[in-house]
């Protein structure tokens, strides 16, 4: 069986950990259409910030305090751009990290589209899954802010880093994604899926963007499979991350409930912790199981669970 | 009065220290104008090891020992290319130097010309001299080898690190130089200039390259100014660099005399270490002056011998 997962950046890649791991033991493959709204292009590269937490967590190079970049990291070329004057500074640009940017550029350069770079990448880091970016073409997420002129939107990179998602978001926009088309595999990967999981990654900001996509959301409905999404809302809060906020801007309550009315009638089944346990729609098992990632074993059984209900 | 300086990289970078020092002691400006040949793209970076080992020299951010790249450098960035199996993998790549070449290719794909963008690089450097790249536009030093069906040519970073200078050259080709124009402010330098001085940088590498570039020689002609040159040659072996390889390429006697007929009737006066005088054509003053240039004293008493003689 194809398991198809769609994952977001830092709780995607710790979901994957665990979806990987269960495919292990029953001879699945996995499959991650990971967003790209997060990339951006900064000091002449471009990055790709959930990508690269996937890949460096599935490959056993993410630091494991930070949760992003790599272990060991250092931050030279940071200095000396900041040195240089030379803006964004505010940006966690490690040197380890930079080769990774590096190569990418240089292949994009070449005209190789983001899912050959990808897959070129991850010839080094062997994820044990196939990572797809949702689109070969740029698809950014932009925050709709207040300015001194009306309103004003900065990429999604500067009001998370750099604001710390403190200035009050109005709406998010995914810059290119009306025109862009999913990447080469993503839609054959939905269509051979024998189940399609939502990681519990930020709905507004890390699994929206990939909907937007169009074409990915209609080879869902096409597909058999069943989708079975896992809440990123435990009682009340986000696990990790600024959700709530992201939430908040849409006027969708911060709860388990709130983030399944967002992806409707796309779900067959809802992973929700058992204290968020609610009475789904027709058509929507929510299912109760403990949700917090805090070892793979505690994952797998998440991704048990899904299986197991759309049997 | 203006001193102008045509240069190399490492030797180019040790003399200008010395014309520094000798300009501050007259209240005399110093323009450098720099070999481009040896610049390249590498990884997607435009590369200008010339530019940069005298920019970092007088900046005060070379590294001693090596005499080229930073200071305190680490190697990061270079490490991971490797594992990522990115060619090339033999360019000394350090991490803190790769920031300068992030900054410049960001502001060279901006439309930014290299001259514009050396002089924001200078900005945080502060070398005391105006530099200049010799050419605004791509001019690259390609060395022409033996190769197994003829000839083939490779560039010079390839030959001169790579391969140590260890295959025969059997030319050296400046690919570009014909269609290109002397960089903003090379041709008005020369013009104003009171002295023009040749660095003892690689005449065939380092000055014939700059020389190469339509309009730098003639306005050296049309200048009053007398050309002063310094051999990089003392008792028949280069003090450091491969100039001896070079010049046997083209069939040059690798001595102080040698250089000075490759330069021909460019030159006012040439000095010559003690042990290599030598009568000079007609027009020609060969100056004997001790030429190693061991410190900034040493080097301000080659200078000031070079402006004496033409004073």
């Amino acid at each position: 069986m194809r398991i198809v997962v769609l994952a977001g950046g830092i709780g995607g890649a710790r979901f994957l950990l665990g979806v990987r791991e269960f495919a292990a033991q029953r001879g699945d493959e996995v499959t991650a259409i990971v967003n790209v709204g997060d990339d951006v292009w900064m000091h002449g590269l471009r990055i790709c910030p959930d990508l690269d937490s996937v890949m460096y967590t599935l490959g056993g190079g993410i630091d494991p305090q930070r949760a992003w970049g790599r272990a060991d990291e250092s931050w030279k070329v940071k200095e000396e751009l900041a040195a240089y004057a030379a803006e964004p500074a505010w940006f966690g640009l490690g040197d380890r990290d930079l080769a990774t940017h590096l190569v990418r550029t240089n292949l994009l350069n070449a005209g190789v589209p983001l899912s050959g770079v990808t897959e070129r990448l991850c010839r080094r880091w062997q994820p044990g899954v196939t990572l797809l970016p949702a689109s070969d073409d740029r698809v950014e997420t932009h925050v709709v802010i207040d300015s001194a002129d009306g309103e004003g939107a900065i990429h999604f990179q500067e009001w998370w880093v750099r604001h710390r998602a403190e200035l009050p978001a109005k709406r998010f926009v995914f810059l290119g994604a009306e025109e862009a088309s999913p990447a080469d595999g993503v839609v054959e990967a939905l269509r051979q899926a024998g189940v399609i999981l939502l990681a519990p990654s930020n709905p507004v900001v890390s699994i929206a963007p990939i909907l937007a996509i169009p074409g990915i959301k209609e080879a869902m409905e096409a597909s058999k499979a069943p989708v079975v999404g896992v809440s990123p809302i435990i009682g009340g809060a986000p696990v990790r991350g600024m959700a709530d906020k992201c939430l908040s801007a849409l006027g969708v309550e911060v709860s388990a409930r709130g983030v399944a009315g967002l992806y409707g009638e796309l779900l067959s089944a809802w992973l929700v912790d058992p204290g968020d346990r609610f009475d789904g729609e027709v058509g929507l098992s929510v299912v109760p199981v403990p949700l917090l990632m805090t070892d793979v074993e505690a994952t797998v059984a998440m991704v048990r669970a899904a299986a197991e209900e759309v049997a």
